[in-house]
């Protein structure tokens, strides 16, 4: 029997790391709402993001998005960041929103727009250095609507090309990241559909380019967990971008539409030695809060992470092992089942306390006065979202 | 044998409406790319999607959405569809834009926002009787995103009470038609979001309430056409959406995607009266053209029902009859596929010359000068879109 | 706050119902696969299910499956049954297993064919009289397997006027459930392919026709709760056919896939009042345990919706009311996600050993020796499948 | 422009694999209904499968199931086949329908079963040199229904420990294809469920394995022609298993449910090489025809097959490439749809006549009296079917 206190340890090295745009407003075609409150700047952004770790302690970097996180001073964010308790991490990369990418980017049949998007990485490049960024993190809107409309093949190879390019280019500490995605803004194909394109593409360039998993851009139906073990035997998981869906890519809050695939997710990592000390995969959320709060969205989650992680860590694996080995259907189900309905959220507020952090995160974020004084000090100017 | 010049007569009846806001921009959450020669009013819309019909002599109609096609003088709108040879028909509401409905409209559990959004309904009819349009035509984007956020019974039930208010609004010549969503926006349930409850609803309303089938607002793997069937079987199928889609609700050229789908759906539709002399469902476009020119893809539109009603009504169904009450189930699909395969283009170009329409639509058109001429015209203001 | 001992006593009024044909063996197009001790006939089931009763208290009924548990003397099994501490519940009809069905049954084109599995359903209702059940399950195979195959319209009407003559022949106090099924066997349409089908064909026949909502019969995605609460609002849902999955039909156990899911359909239940004492919902199981052990199988899975019932029943309502009249999301969300993590396993535990059951029904059948002696007695005769 | 007389020559070199088991019975897990004439062994399929080539000159060859085609005498069986004008191809292996594979072969946890099933493999190496077959076919239905069933990683360590096994074996002029599957009979996870892990595993062993794309074995609405181009830009698409489906692994008639999507593949199929001279990828079949007429089933699927790679060769590649580079959306998209839109079912028939092949192979087969013959013949003995 594996025990909460055996585990406890363990958990102080989680670490989650937050995209700014999360504290932005966001939405559908639809519409996008707006809060009270809402950033108008990546300072501001990093100041909410400072927030969830203060209550949790599991969130101290946040990634940029580029250029929706441009700034003139670079060292001055950094700054404001350590002030606030929290580093700066993944550089995201941003080819979806001049009207020169309106046919793709580093896959594009045009080459001056390939160029244009191999610049821009370039330029990513560059922040990273000044911000100390490890990770380079490629999610592409390229992909086409109507069959025909462009010769995928080519684009492949354009993609492969342009990836070469920009991998030459990252420093020694550098690595780049490859996401990809089922369908959404592309509608016939895109051009980094699934896990195996990732992979070869990836896999082309060499050790320092690696796969990020996006829990929402998969088919109905897929069984994610599989390919995190895949990807993590094969060495080339990089790092994850959580987030959870009922449909297609509706990035809800982790864990909110499916709490046992994050439990299964979050298993795998362990058993693939993803949360080993040393590990070098990055745990990121990727969300939008549409509707709800955004900092306590963002608490909900990395709790929802931290739980199913003390859950699968919890176990009983030599059990498991025996039971998976008699081929014992149910006994081995029930190892796995008896893990998930462990209800550890009054041992992990102990654990909080016992770090000096809140047993209620959330509570004590609604008593603190934050969200009063963001919405009356965050008056005019433009609230930050997908567009800026 | 069903033949072409048989079958030709019927296909004078053909009659499309065209939605207003397929000649404005639209685009994803991503991005919403312009193209140059957009319209800026409701007026230039207008002009626009009489083209389709000048060209085609399928689309005599054109749908307004309130409030994007608000305008001060209806009447004056009603005549310039006049001078450009075309009829303003259904009024769609539009009950999602605003800051009020972020938590739904006609189902929402405040009632205040549902009296705004009954209110709004008035002010459809309103403009129904100025325009002399027939069908109230209801979607609506209420749901949640997250389990618990709200009471779906409750919802339905408040849903019920306002469709009933609105219903006994109607003039005695009108209908509403209420169409169901799969999702999007809302991502965890939507209050309309199968046949059967856009059924029940408009059942408990009375004989003018009707359902509206979009064609890309069914689960994956649905089979539609036994929706079609199905609705026409209950006397209670009101108006077709078309439009395709490979994944989600993508809004591509109806065709574009599945072609086959779309003929099955004719079919049904021929079998169940729907096309009959006297047939009161209405067949409307619903599209989104992300990144093709606007004008030829609702022509490229309305040509792709033209041409797969024409393959409908050339199944020879007395062979049919027969091979299916014998279980023949090759020969039965072989008559259904042979009419697919049919190549219908080359008598449709006759059947348009021998109507004084051009051959070629969209050649005609491209030759036309119409498209230079709005780049050049429409410079400065607003291009529409689906917040204007 | 709810407690566990507020809820407590309406645990005593859950009552499962088991399907006989989950004790024989079951499996896939490519195998099924042999358990030693497998039943040979009903009387064995029927014992096989007892010890289900026996030591979960929570499944007293079990239905049979006609003509796989066609016996000579209905009196004596229900004499059997009664001696093993159970009765005997709902009779489903079997239309999908003689050649006279290879292209339908009650919706078939072939009148002679219709008349066949008219009679097959009167025989059922005889047999309904000499066991004293009251539901008759009708879930059919009904479909075609390509387009053109078969005239939609037409089966759906012969299907109205099959059910309608089934339909007079009950008696007073007998219902008639009718099951839908999104594909499978059939896989182009299948005659009763959703909810909405079903529910215009039950409203059609009377009071006595309710709709079985089997939870594995959905396109991918469907929110299966929602159609819960509407047809529980329209007062038709007649009974449950439990059973979980990941991809299509997979009948694996109840609340092994998506746990949270089969929580949210409970939260329904008891919303809608199914759960309330004296409602006429049925809940039943519909399960194939291929690879692994049958009665453990089924007592996981009651023990399963046992689980999730209580967790349903431990939501704060009036606080979840008020959340939800303010549209807060995440207090709402988290309101319903307190009841789901809540661990009832031990309180259950407990709740058993007070009614004189084992707090370990898996651990206590295992001790108990049945398997050993059913394995041993049951040697020679043919183990019940789906065939027989 | 492309015409028809400048592919006609390039239309004969097209060669399409029959799966012998297709002529045997098949059905679902709920029935197998039997046809008169179903062959009783593997000389009967084949004599079966000789009358598809006979009237449509499209398949030349046989491929073999291993243990349902087991001889005593392959010499036999080649003569046998010459004789009725086809040769044997492709061995298939089967380790799904023993009690051993209950819980997996190639991938299970226990090493006996796993020398069990590679030992199998080395039968069918050993039949491959008695038949002169070129692949060796491995498709498993490994997998498990429950999370934590077994170690999904150790399960795909063991996959390419026995694989490599197998590769080891081969001859010099063998291939090893491997094929993957999204689900079924396999419910939670298949060891094999994608081609990103097709590809990895094949990748390992060397030049000689590849990877088998079946076109029914993907997750709702998978871009397929994609992985096809994926496939034969990495060097790695060995053949094909065609079919179709509305839903999951229907294994309808190619081009049946969505004769576009078909079409898609054959264009990527000849945009990628996989078309030309010399090519190595292999077409085959992999249907089952659980209601229709087996042979005419066949024939209708071959033809499918040739009338799209007549289409797909149809295409104006020079003017697509154009209008792709011009990134014009609707022309391209346009010149795809002409070339679908072409009905080529005439100039394909006077193609077969001056063959010497009839105009109409189904209705010629159908005057043949084979099928009166084989009825008349093939009495008593035991029908084959996926059991045998």
């Amino acid at each position: 029997m594996t025990t909460f206190d055996t585990i406890a340890p363990n958990l102080d090295r989680q670490s989650i790391e937050l995209p700014s745009w999360a504290f932005g407003n966001s939405g559908t075609r639809f519409r996008v709402f707006t809060t009270p409150g809402t950033p108008r700047d990546p300072f501001e952004k990093i100041a909410d993001a400072a927030q969830v770790h203060r209550h949790t302690g599991l969130a101290p970097s946040v990634a940029l998005h580029i250029p929706w996180d441009k700034v003139d001073d670079y060292a001055a964010l950094c700054a404001h960041a350590e002030d606030h308790g929290v580093t700066l991490g993944t550089i995201n990369s941003n080819t979806f929103q001049d009207e020169e990418y309106k046919f793709g980017s580093l896959a594009a049949t045009d080459a001056k727009v390939r160029q244009r998007a191999i610049d821009h990485h370039f330029d990513c490049i560059d922040i990273m250095h000044a911000t100390g960024s490890r990770d380079l993190k490629i999610w592409l809107a390229d992909g086409t609507n109507y069959p025909g409309q462009d010769d995928m093949r080519r684009r492949q190879d354009h993609l492969a090309e342009s990836l070469a390019t920009i991998y030459a280019r990252l420093g020694d500490e550098h690595r780049l990241v490859l996401e990809y995605k089922f369908f959404e803004p592309a509608f016939y194909h895109t051009d980094v559909p699934d896990w195996g394109t990732a992979y070869a593409q990836v896999t082309a360039l060499g050790d320092k380019a690696m796969v990020c998993l996006d829990t929402g851009h998969h088919a109905p139906g897929t069984n994610i967990e599989f390919i995190v073990m895949q990807l993590l035997r094969l060495g080339k998981l990089g790092s994850f971008d959580f987030n959870s869906r009922f449909y297609a890519d509706d990035d809800l809050i982790v864990g909110a539409a499916d709490p046992f695939q994050l439990f299964r997710i979050m298993v795998e990592v362990v058993r693939g030695g993803a949360y080993d000390e040393g590990s070098e995969v990055a745990f990121m959320l990727d969300q939008c809060h549409n509707i709800e709060e955004k900092i306590p969205g963002q608490m909900r989650s990395v709790l929802n992470v931290q739980e199913m992680t003390a859950r699968a860590l919890l176990i009983d694996r030599e059990a498991l092992d025996a039971a998976q080995r008699e081929n014992d259907v149910l006994a081995a189900n029930a190892i796995m089942m008896d893990a998930f309905y462990t209800d550890v959220r009054t041992p992990l507020a102990e654990w909080r306390e016992s770090r000096g952090l809140p047993a209620d995160p959330l509570a004590t974020y609604a008593a603190s006065g934050y969200r009063e004084r963001i919405v009356a000090e965050r008056v005019g100017g433009q609230q930050a979202g997908w567009n800026a």
